[in-house]
């Protein structure tokens, strides 16, 4: 399975339960589309968000993320890990 | 320790060999700023970098970055992980 890298922009104030209720309602529904979203991490100051996901595809990603309620704003395929 | 999600742009083509020898890099020097690079990812094809980094301030990442060559385009705290 592929990993991929996707970010957020905009997530200004981003509390921690926020981002937990994100990551669970992307979690609730991964399993249709074959994706696990792996980790998230979050700057409340700047609004920027980076979830870790293994995926058959970048669409695969984004569908989840879309029916969740949370379009990325950018999906990058990471086949290189150290 | 805090967080820092940091970000490098235009890193098209990079080889996982080259990926580890920058990463071995930071690691070889880390110390010194107090810095631990936890991992990092790589899209060879948008030449996008993400590392994941435990730092006492994202000055001391980019220090451990410039000076093993490769300065950061951004660098993020993340203090929310989930």
């Amino acid at each position: 399975m592929a990993q991929f890298m996707d970010v957020h922009h905009g997530m200004v104030g981003i509390t921690a339960d926020q981002l937990r209720q994100a990551h669970q309602a992307d979690l609730d529904i991964e399993q249709d589309e074959g994706v696990h979203f792996v980790k998230a991490w979050a700057d409340p100051q700047s609004g920027m968000v980076y979830c870790l996901a293994e995926a058959p595809s970048a669409e695969a990603v984004q569908r989840v993320h879309e029916r969740a309620g949370h379009k990325a704003d950018e999906i990058h395929p990471v086949p290189l890990t150290v």
